[in-house]
């Protein structure tokens, strides 16, 4: 392309219309800032004070079933109720209304050491498939517009405990994310924006991260965390209930080879928040709509030194400071298996 | 209102069209996540490791003058710069342009141990004073269309040095945040969104934080940030350029009672991000267009637990855990003085 690499430029994010300030040459600063703690890696494959490990008790004397696969039940602190209560306002300037949802939590194993990337594939695969059939249950609820399904993983992320699991909040209302990818999808052109793109990315080669016969993953032309990644399945599905057995089994590949190359670029387990956008369950046919999955990790130099999205970027814009083809070409060089 | 006080539900961001989560419930969820280190609060008048205290050495060898007022130099590793150079990329979905800029830094006092809630009131004025009239230069360059002005205050916003100090990026674009403001204010049926929502939230009350005679400082109906506040000027004044002499001592007035009640609230300089949205610089007349300020602080429940914009917040849509009128009630409890 005609851009000088290290240049100061501006990308557009196609898929929800907003744009990234990329200062490739910014990498240079010094940092006298925050320096993160790395947490200790050696966890034990089972911790008693752990409430989300198998036969212990949660948070109001609740017990966790001694599961030995997946294990979804609802938040005990759910940020979302599946009941409706109160009225609403709107007088044109304030604007409120009840909202309902439900909230579960995902144990993806129920060992408390391992990780989507260590897990064996098998096991991943059942998590694809726990994924998927939340999603139909949860969408088949005819008040629920929008099932978002998402892993915080590390304490930096916000997770609250070590255990792999991750998040579903279904909405009754579609969330800003999804809406704006959604009409960004809906007035492209063509027969679809992903399918299009993924064929421009293809071609090009430079962003690419890993591919197998179903799923491709790859550092968005307008990624703005410093490592982000959209994993994409190739051919055009909406959501994670369209997948059949080949393609589940080549989402649950991508997932545990770009989770593995995140592990080595620094060398402790890697945090990030990911989620997946899909098909919203609101009733419409959302036929240019296709399923993809977000990695947002915030480090950017280190272990111990990550991107603050802060004064500039919540006031004006996002920016980044390396180019999303050398965080491409640095995670293609690690290992993946 | 016709909500009742504790049920989840979304309210509207009228100022960008964007919805929030408000779940008033859920603050009794325990906390067993990050805990963030607090920074020694006693810092020296001045520091001779210090690179921005007065007659310092910068990175590069650059000599920081001894100044004792304000004092306003180019970032030393600008994000952007105020040279063209490349080309662009324009393929329908692979959109990429060169983006001009300058980047400031401002010192915002000589003093290393000093805060705006602590400067004296003509100090800040003097602060005011200096952000107008890089407002006004900036601004006048042909090529300049916005002038982000902004502050990053602790460790924890990604501030790189305790001293004092503010940031101002002027680009040639319209960058996203803005933009979104300035469609909402531009479409809005009255005369102006912000006179009139101001005098919406003086009538109720309920999210009022200060005031004065020239400025109001308020938790947003919409709030995302636990304690965000929104500083507004009675009169619609479009730009720092447009505050005449009351105007200007009628803001520092205000900063300074916002930022105090902040550091009382859990007893240390509570860490944010502020900064002004105003008037783009583009030629346009943008006539209603209404100067305001934006804090957005991380913390949650303490000095040392913050909310994680994560998961569902950075994937779906923003997420409270405390009612903006509980935020106000909170701040209004403590002095400003
Ligand atoms: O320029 P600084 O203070 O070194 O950097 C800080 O503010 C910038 C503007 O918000 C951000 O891009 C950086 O991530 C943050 O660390
Ligand atoms: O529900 P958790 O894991 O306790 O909480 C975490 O994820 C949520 C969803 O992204 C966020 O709202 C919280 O700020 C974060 O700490």
């Amino acid at each position: 392309m005609g851009l000088l690499p290290d240049a100061p430029h501006r990308r557009l994010n196609r898929l929800t219309g907003e744009w990234v300030q990329v200062s490739p040459h910014r990498t240079a600063r010094p940092w006298q800032g925050q320096i993160e703690e790395t947490t200790p890696e050696k966890r034990p494959e089972y911790d008693p004070s752990c409430y989300l490990c198998p036969g212990n008790t949660r948070a109001g004397g609740v017990h966790t079933p001694v599961y030995d696969s997946t294990y979804v039940f609802d938040n005990d602190f759910a940020a979302l109720l599946p009941d409706a209560s109160g009225g609403g306002v709107d007088d044109g300037l304030l604007v409120a209304r009840p909202e309902r949802g439900i909230c579960r939590v995902v144990c993806l194993s129920p060992r408390h050491d391992l990780t989507l990337g260590d897990m064996p594939l098998a096991d991943v695969r059942t998590v694809v498939d726990t994924w998927a059939a939340q999603t139909a249950s949860l969408g088949a609820l005819d008040w629920v517009s929008h099932v978002q399904i998402f892993e915080n993983r590390g304490a930096m992320m916000g997770a609250s405990n070590p255990h792999p699991h991750g998040q579903i909040w279904a909405t009754e209302s579609l969330p800003n994310e999804p809406a704006k990818e959604l009409a960004q999808q809906a007035t492209y052109e063509g027969a679809c924006l992903l399918c299009d793109y993924l064929a421009a990315e293809l071609k090009d080669g430079s962003r690419i991260v890993d591919t197998n016969e179903q799923f491709v993953s790859l550092v968005p032309f307008w990624a703005v965390w410093p490592f982000e990644t959209l994993v994409l399945p190739r051919a055009h599905h909406g959501a994670l209930t369209d997948l059949g057995d080949a393609d589940r089994d080549g989402l649950a590949d991508v997932l545990g080879k770009v989770t593995r190359r995140y592990d080595r670029l620094f060398g402790i387990t890697f945090p990030y928040s990911m989620g997946f956008h899909q098909r919203p369950t609101d009733g419409g046919e959302h036929p240019k709509s296709h399923l993809h999955a977000h990695f947002y990790p915030p480090l950017l130099r280190s272990a111990t030194i990550r991107k603050f999205m802060v004064g500039f970027e919540l006031l004006a814009g996002p920016q980044r400071d390396i180019t999303p083809e050398s965080a491409a070409q640095r995670l293609r060089d690690l290992d993946n298996d």
